[in-house]
C-alpha cells in the first residue's frame, strides 16, 4: 500500500478537503502512474452531492486522469516507465461478457469498476483522480499522445470519449447534420470533433453568449434554445442530436428538430424519467438512444484521432486549493470550457 | 359524384350506423375499386371514439381495403380493370418532399393524407374502407397477390406493413433475438413475418392464453409479461423489440430486456408521454425509436414478400351488422386475430 495525498468530500454538503489516501500495491499487471492534471467533470459534483444515488464517503473524486507512468508490475507489457498515459471513468471490468468481449467494456453486463465510488477487485472503494497518483490495471490504462499536453488532454478522458463514441456509432461525417445541445465541457468537444469528422454542426446553447466560441470551433451555426422560433426554423433537420444537457428537456421540441431516421442521443441524464411523446417519435421514424463513456480501444481511437486533427479541449488550470470556487463555478455555467486542477499543487 | 352504401360512426359516442357516402368522379389518373374486404384495425375505434383527437362525423373508417379495380381513369398505367388491388393508410401525400422523393411517403414532411378523416385534394373530408367502393390514385394503390384471399390480405395493409416496415428497417434476420409485445391484430402478424425473415422471435404477452398460436406461428419462446420473472430471465437478451401494445408500459423494464445497441420500436402509442428513465438507454446504447406504417414500394414488397412465404393474418369475417358488436370484443381483445367485414354484407 501507499499513501497519496488526494482532495476528498466528506459527505454531500461539505466543501472537499485536502487529505490522504491509500493505494493498493503495484500487481504484476499494474501501473502506478504520478498523475499530473485531472480534469473537473460535472459528474464529479452530482456524485459527491449525492445526486446519482448512495456515496461511500469519505470519496476522491476525479475520473479525467493524466500522467505518466512511474512504476510497472512484472507482467506489464502496454506501458513503461516515463510514458504518458490516462485513465479515464473505468479501471476494470468482467473481461468475459459479450459485451467486454466485443470491446464495450462500459457496457459490462456485471458493472465496469468505476474510476471511483466503484468496488475494486480486491473489495476496496475506487478513489478518484483528485490526488498524486493512482494504481491501475494496464488494460485500462491509455497512451497519451504526444502532441497534446497533459493538461489539455485529460479532459479526453471523459468529455472527449463521452461525445466522440455516440458521433462515431451514429456516424456523423460529411454530408450529415449534427446538433450538439449544450456548449459546457462535453458540448464543447463534440463540437470540435464532429467538425473533424466532417459533420455539418449547428450548437444549442440557453443563450447566444457563447456564439463566437461555437463558430471559431468550427460549427456552421448556432441558435438559443431560449427563442422558441429556434425550434420552429430547424424543425426536421438533423441527423443526429447530441444531448450533453444533464437537465430535463421538452422532448418533443427536441425530436421534432429530426430529419428522417434521425436519432437523438442522451450523453447526460437527469435523475428523474424524462416524458416522452411517442408520436413524436413516429414521425420520420425517429430514435432516441442513449451512449455511456466509450471502450478501451476506442477511447484510444479517439486520442489518436484527436492528435492527428489537433482536436483538444479548451481549459482553465487551476490549484488545488480553487476545487471547490470551480464547482460553483461549474454550477453556474461559468467555464470556458473545463476546469483540470494542477495535481502539482497537491505535492 | 358518385353514392357508396357505407358504415359511418354519427359521434363518439354512438353506434356505427348504415348510411351512404360521396365519392368523387374518376379523375385520369383515379381507380375505382369496388371494396370486397375491409378490416377492422383498434385505429379505427380510437379514431370513431376521439381520442386521437377532434374528428369530422360523421365518418367512415377503415384503412385496410381490398377489392377490385371496375374502372380506370385515362392516364392510369398501373392498374386495370378487373385487378385485385388494395389500400392502406395513406391515399396521397405532397410527392415533393425529401422523404416523399425517398419513397417514405407515410413521413410526407406535409402530412400524408390519411385514408379516413384525412383532407382530400378536393378539400373534402377522406371516408375510409367500411363502403362499397372506393376512388383512389393510382400511385397509392396496390396490386394484391393472386395467392392470398381477399378476406385475409386486407389486415396487410396496415397490421402488415406496420409491422413489416420496422423488422426490415431494423434488420430481423437469422442470427437476431426479436421480441413481440402483444399477440394482438399486428403482434401475430409481426411474429409470422420476424419469423418468415429468419430471426428467432420470442412473444411476449399479458398471459400465456394465446401461446399454443404463438408457437404454431413459429415464435421459439412466448412468456407472460404478467409475470416479474419474464423480465429478470429475458434481461439484455433483444436486438429488437416490437411494441404493438398501445397502452403504457414500464419502459425500464422493457427497456432492460434489450442486448448491446438493441432498439425498442413501438407502432402503438398512448395518448400520453411516457415516462423514460434516460439511464436505461445508457446500459447497452440502446434506442426506443418509432415506426409508422411504410412507404407504398415497401408496401408492396411486403405484400410480395407474404405471398411468397405463404404468410397471411388469421381472420374472423363478420357482416357489416357485427361491427358494434365487433368493436367491443376488440376491446376486450376476443379475438383471433382481425376481424374483416365481409362488404358484399352491405351491398
Amino acid at each position: 500500500m501507499s499513501t497519496a495525498n488526494a482532495i476528498a468530500a466528506p459527505s454531500a454538503t461539505d466543501p472537499l478537503v485536502r487529505t490522504t489516501i491509500e493505494r493498493r500495491d503495484v500487481g504484476p499487471r499494474d501501473v502506478l502512474i504520478e498523475i499530473r492534471y485531472a480534469g473537473i467533470c460535472h459528474s464529479d459534483i452530482h456524485t459527491v452531492r449525492g445526486e446519482w444515488g448512495e456515496v461511500p464517503y469519505p470519496l476522491t473524486v476525479g475520473h479525467e486522469i493524466a500522467g505518466q507512468v512511474t512504476e510497472v508490475g512484472a507482467e506489464v507489457t502496454k506501458h513503461a516507465v516515463g510514458d504518458r498515459v490516462g485513465v479515464g471513468c473505468m479501471v476494470n471490468s468482467c473481461r468475459e461478457c459479450e459485451n467486454c468481449k466485443a470491446g464495450q467494456e462500459q457496457y459490462c453486463l456485471r458493472g465496469n469498476t468505476q474510476t471511483y465510488a466503484g468496488i475494486d477487485r480486491d473489495g476496496s472503494v475506487t478513489q478518484g483522480g483528485y490526488s498524486t497518483h493512482v494504481v491501475v490495471d494496464e488494460d485500462f490504462v491509455l497512451r497519451l499522445p504526444e502532441s497534446i499536453p497533459y493538461e489539455k488532454v485529460a479532459p479526453l478522458l471523459c468529455a472527449g470519449i463521452t461525445t466522440y463514441s455516440p458521433l462515431s456509432h451514429w456516424n456523423a461525417g460529411p454530408g450529415r447534420k449534427v446538433a450538439v445541445v449544450g456548449m459546457g465541457g462535453l458540448g464543447h468537444v463534440a463540437v470540435k470533433i464532429a467538425v473533424a469528422m466532417g459533420a455539418e454542426v449547428t450548437v444549442l446553447s440557453q443563450t447566444l453568449s457563447k456564439k463566437d466560441d461555437g463558430l471559431a470551433f468550427g460549427a456552421r451555426e448556432y441558435h438559443a434554445t431560449k427563442d422558441a422560433a429556434t425550434f420552429e426554423a430547424l424543425k426536421n433537420s438533423f441527423d443526429l442530436i447530441i444531448n450533453t444537457v444533464s437537465a430535463p428537456i421538452d422532448m418533443a421540441a427536441y425530436l421534432g428538430l429530426l430529419r428522417l431516421d434521425g436519432t437523438l442521443v442522451s450523453v447526460g441524464a437527469p435523475p428523474q424519467p424524462l416524458p416522452v411523446p411517442v408520436f413524436a417519435l413516429f414521425g420520420n421514424r425517429r430514435s432516441f438512444a442513449g451512449s455511456s463513456i466509450g471502450g478501451i480501444a476506442e477511447t484510444q481511437e479517439m486520442l489518436d484521432f484527436c492528435a492527428e486533427r489537433g482536436i483538444a479541449p479548451e481549459v482553465e488550470v487551476i490549484d488545488a486549493g480553487a476545487v471547490n470556487e470551480a464547482y460553483e463555478r461549474v454550477l453556474k455555467s461559468d467555464v470556458r470550457y473545463r476546469f483540470v486542477i494542477d495535481i502539482n499543487s497537491l505535492r
